[in-house]
């Protein structure tokens, strides 16, 4: 197998800001792995801030990986399983390795990724719309922008979030979850989230800092809008820590490494009652359209940063009334424009 | 989607008897389903004695499910939950068409299952070899026969148990598992297993009867053998329950339902700590290779018997120096002889 990448600046409508983070680095890694006469497409898309991994340190694991790779696309299982012992410190670089892993071995077989994972594409859930932290003005403005969606994420976390919820509210029918990404502290949080209950809110998603398993805990003893980790959730093995702290995960490719991993974690919080969401960072609609392969098994999905781009290089998945649906072409099915 | 299915009497070269179940119905049901020019082939093996599903049960089933399969063999994981939803007491029933499907995509595929599910053949496990309950004479004429196997599973859970381990430690320096199919009580479980540790045994399977997660809890504090659950451990949802309980669980299709629900239990015991066997009832080749598919994965497996019947209808696994070894074609790879 070859693999090789390249960077590439994503940009957005918006400058995207949420709680304690401010703008993300937007730069993602493509990648190419060739293999028997087909092409592996993989989107890495690092982050700096919570996992101080940077475009540089992607290119450094492609440039380094050659061997790890092996000369059998098929046991993605193990190649994933090697890279992530090599390269502990770089879950995009191996979610990309991953993804491209897919797409190639569904191009071998002919069929899209989610037919070797025997799943229904007509499954798939709604996405919802995200509203980044602005201005009320703005926001109100994005919402109108965002009228075709029937669920909305607002980012919240920053001081004036109640009224920022209350006019959003005001102005939409729509599902509303509410992203706090950390923002808040443990009573903060109590009362905020009892307070946003009259606003029908369907979930908070990572109301404070990761880590504090006692503190969500109490939040969810003392509220009643079901919980979501999301900073919380990384890979599997935070899972079994969660119990009795959430109702929900959110799993994105880039944090877990991606979609064998993202699996493991789908299957595991199910079995722990908990609801799965697939998320994202600023990725392109390569990486989306990966995600949204596992999607007809998730309750959840808020894949929709390729509506906020404005040089999304790929094409893939399509949302239609806020219904993902899948492209049936093989592999993962995301085409360059 | 055309599905049809018949009895077939499986001859055992000892009478198979466990603690508590005495003689079992040695009856499986081989199933077809023929679909695009080819045929899946799944089995069916339903425990009487467990579940209270027989063969004439499964056969109903195969005759009711008609339009439940659908006209796409591909989304399985939706195609069986349907089915399951319909037939909720027929575990047996549900894995044979599970297991059918499966190798009906896989020869659609032209590939093993083992690709499908982005595994690597080479990382089987070693299966034990089933020493069943008799005199200890007979036991020690099985253990004879057995010396081409690693690692043996005794079955126990009788009077004179602890002579029949010593009987046989003294003839066999071979990995031993002890396996009580509930045969203890939770006080007589903890002086057993303290009394069998001079013997280096590697784990006892469940030592007490289904359901008593404060006497597994008990007898794990109390004795340092690993414990693993198989009569409690059915489907995912056991396995939350078995936290702090057990350190591995048994997997079986014929509890469990099939690849699909195997798949997810794997990684859910694997996000618990929980390591992994495959094991099987009186099975013939076809349902032992399908289970065997997933294997890669899983640190044990008990997937012997094959090695245990005179008439075995298929063709399949093999056990090379105890390490079972998969076969290359598509599907789950079983040929009828």
């Amino acid at each position: 197998m070859k693999i090789s990448a390249e960077t590439f600046q994503l940009e957005t409508k918006y400058p995207f800001v949420i709680a304690r983070a401010g703008a993300a680095d937007q730069r993602s890694v493509f990648l190419e792995i060739a293999h028997d006469g087909k092409v592996g497409l993989g989107e890495a898309h690092p982050s700096s801030y919570y996992y101080n991994e940077t475009p540089e340190k992607v290119l450094e694991v492609v440039a380094k990986v050659g061997d790890l790779l092996g000369d059998d696309p098929f046991p993605i299982v193990d190649i994933v399983a090697r890279i992530t012992e090599a390269f502990p410190d770089a879950p995009a670089a191996v979610a990309g390795i991953d993804i491209a892993l897919h797409d190639l071995c569904g191009k071998l077989l002919g069929v899209p990724v989610y037919k070797m994972l025997a799943l229904n594409p007509a499954n798939t859930p709604r996405t919802s719309y995200t509203i980044g932290i602005d201005t009320i003005d703005v926001m109100l403005k994005k919402l109108e922008e965002a009228r075709e969606y029937p669920i909305l994420k607002i980012k919240v976390g920053v001081d004036n979030d109640m009224e920022m919820i209350r006019a959003i509210r005001d102005n939409t029918d729509a599902i509303i979850r509410v992203d706090a990404n950390t923002g808040w502290g443990v009573d903060e949080a109590i009362e905020k989230i009892n307070a946003l209950e009259q606003f029908d809110i369907e979930l908070i998603e990572q109301p404070i800092k990761a880590g504090d398993y006692e503190g969500l805990r109490k939040i969810r003893q003392n509220t009643n809008i079901p919980l979501m980790a999301d900073e919380d959730s990384i890979t599997t093995a935070e899972l079994p820590k969660l119990i009795g702290c959430v109702d929900a995960i959110n799993i994105k490719l880039m944090k877990c490494r991606g979609l064998c991993e993202a699996l493991r974690m789908i299957h595991t919080a199910h079995s722990l009652g908990m609801d799965v969401m697939l998320g994202c960072m600023t990725e392109s609609s390569l990486s989306l359209t990966a995600a949204a392969q596992l999607s007809p098994l998730t309750k959840y999905a808020d894949l929709d940063m390729n509506l906020l781009l404005t040089n999304d290089p790929y094409e893939g998945l399509k949302v239609v009334d806020g219904k993902i649906i899948l492209p049936e072409s093989p592999g993962v099915g995301a085409i360059r424009r």
